[in-house]
């Protein structure tokens, strides 16, 4: 049986001043409609896993947030981190809890944070990726490259597994630079690692066990305690001492160099909402190319097609990102690929080209302990 | 003995969201210092005139502002137009009490929202320009020109009177065209008219009764009332049939063709701070030629030389204006000639080469009544 797990962790830094700390950009409407990313993340796993089989693992201070924004949910399919420790602590409680609980089960993972274009495109290519979990493989979903992305890891695909549409994985590749990505991309053989997976819980619990012994042994102990009494004096216990460490560099890149990750290329429309540039090339736009968004709170924004409602005057610009919600008129004037952000408590204006490095900006107001 | 005469009153649409209807361009600190565009004009003839002789003419909405801005000055030296009908009814409404009290008296007319750069060459300028009215001219201060600027008229000078500096004006020309412009500044005798007029009291009331006779007699007896318990009634009755009219088409124009009208060319860094673009001109920027100014509230602002305090940050941004006034954090990266000015209900991002159609914006603001 197919159990869905939505790691909810990270603030999406080059979102701000929209994401922050104490409201990451998974909670924000960034959908093109009233929904957030992770409504629209679980309404997207609906047609392939009932909610009862949803869990979503995120840190301790948006356990409220996310129990709001998802009221069908059965609470106890919250899992909360006590603190962050990047993604394979994060997943491997979720691996841990539900083998507990169906031994057999097959988990599928995805980010809270993405966004998907063709929803029925999205629910073959997890069904494929089910069929190579329920074969053994650690499966990861690819995306087909439509640029040469430097923000993204790569996986090598080998040979197809029988008929396809799965492909054999030969090998995790990092970041790369851009024209390592240029390569990458030309060669036809590698695909986007979107950090989408799919996997028997006994197999990943295995691979776990073999390459990060004491983080297994952790989240085993953890997942024995959590339906007793003592879960919370565990957690406090064991949680702190777990490695932080991603999933990928954990357990996938050494399961591929021994043969055991699969991959099924998608092409449906993917992409991580990395920044606001990113975000300007999947929402509508007006006919001179500008994404308006406005609401009286980052929680509360919707896409305007046009000039807007009174809020928002956009005049004589072009392929700019206008987002207005601090509750007060935001005009601009003769703007061309600029990104206007505008919150309650903080403005960013950057030129469209310089959206991805937005963090700069954060870590500058962090430093001087601004609202981040 | 000279009397100076500064009318306040017009919003400075093009310095929205700063300027607003209720709180104009001239209350504001747009001086490189804490004082406003008001007290550094009324400081700065301050060794000129004594404030008992000094009279600001401004919309009721604006006396107490006013008069909070200048403590020093006599309350009944602000001058409550009962409505905004343009300069010369506010011009000869001051002429009109001055001649009550000194008949002999000269004028200066100093708008209330220019900047200079050099207070000791404006001085010098000034005194000839008293002079010049000592006997009997129509005097007006015209500056040398230093662009082809089309957002302001133009003085054509004649002769010199005498040994100078004093000339004889032979025309005044509207707003040109560019084109005329650039003829104009080329044959180098023509000077901008920048609303600097000095004159008898009595020789400007003559050519207004010759030329507005109604104007003329309207204003006369508003004076003959405005120490008697009548003042109120008599301007509720009178102002509103007074003819909107500028001082230039009513009295200068007309003078001129007579013969009646000299300048004193100045050049002491002149400015009317007519919109954001031309205010950067005037204000410190960093090394990268940013302006940028910062203060809880647009009544409040004072420059920053760098990327500031905590309230901006500026990144990699390059010949741009950062206003912050709103009260939040301001942050811009990647910008190159690109306007922000942040207030507590409204912000504008324009290019800096549009500037000067801020206009449009607020007409826009307006027609859905916004904050204007």
């Amino acid at each position: 049986m197919l159990h869905a797990v939505i790691p909810a962790g990270g603030s999406g830094t080059r979102l701000w001043p929209l994401s922050r700390a104490d409201h990451p950009k998974f909670l924000l409407p960034l959908t093109g409609t009233a929904q957030s990313l992770l409504q629209a993340t679980v309404q997207r796993l609906a047609g392939l896993v009932p909610l009862e089989r949803t869990f979503i693992v995120t840190g301790q201070p948006h356990v409220a947030a996310v129990a709001a924004q998802l009221p069908a949910l059965p609470a106890e399919n919250i899992l909360a981190e006590p603190g962050p420790r990047d993604s394979c602590p994060a997943i491997g409680l979720a691996a841990a809890v539900i083998a507990r609980r169906d031994p057999d089960a097959i988990m599928g993972s995805f980010a809270a944070d993405h966004l998907v274009g063709d929803a029925g495109r999205f629910t073959a290519t997890i069904r494929a990726a089910v069929a190579g979990a329920e074969q053994g493989w650690l499966m990861t979903v690819g995306m087909k490259p439509t640029r040469p992305e430097v923000g993204f890891g790569y996986v090598q695909c080998g040979d197809l597994v029988g008929d396809g549409p799965i492909r054999r994985v030969r090998r995790f590749k990092e970041k790369p630079s851009y024209a390592a990505a240029v390569e990458l991309v030309d060669s036809g053989e590698y695909l986007w690692n979107a950090s989408m997976f799919a996997w028997r819980v006994d197999v990943f619990l295995g691979e776990l066990a073999r390459q990060q012994p004491a983080l297994h042994a952790g989240l085993v102990r953890i997942a024995a305690a959590w339906d007793t009494a003592d879960r919370a004096a565990v957690l406090t216990d064991v949680w702190p001492t777990l490695p932080r460490i991603a999933v990928d560099y954990a357990v996938m890149e050494d399961a591929a160099a021994q043969g055991r990750v699969a991959t099924v290329p998608g092409d449906f429309g993917w992409s991580d909402v990395g920044d606001f540039r990113n975000l300007s090339d999947l929402l509508p736009a007006d006919r001179d190319g500008n994404v308006v968004l406005t609401g009286d709170a980052p929680a509360r924004l919707a896409p305007v097609n046009g000039t807007g409602p009174d809020t928002v005057l956009v005049r004589d610009s072009h392929g700019s990102v206008v987002i207005a919600s601090g509750g007060r008129l935001v005009s601009t004037l003769g703007l061309k690929d600029i990104i206007v952000v505008d919150t309650p408590d903080a403005l960013l204006v950057c030129a469209r080209d310089r959206a991805q490095d937005v963090k700069q900006i954060v870590d500058a107001v962090r430093r001087q302990g601004g609202p981040s």
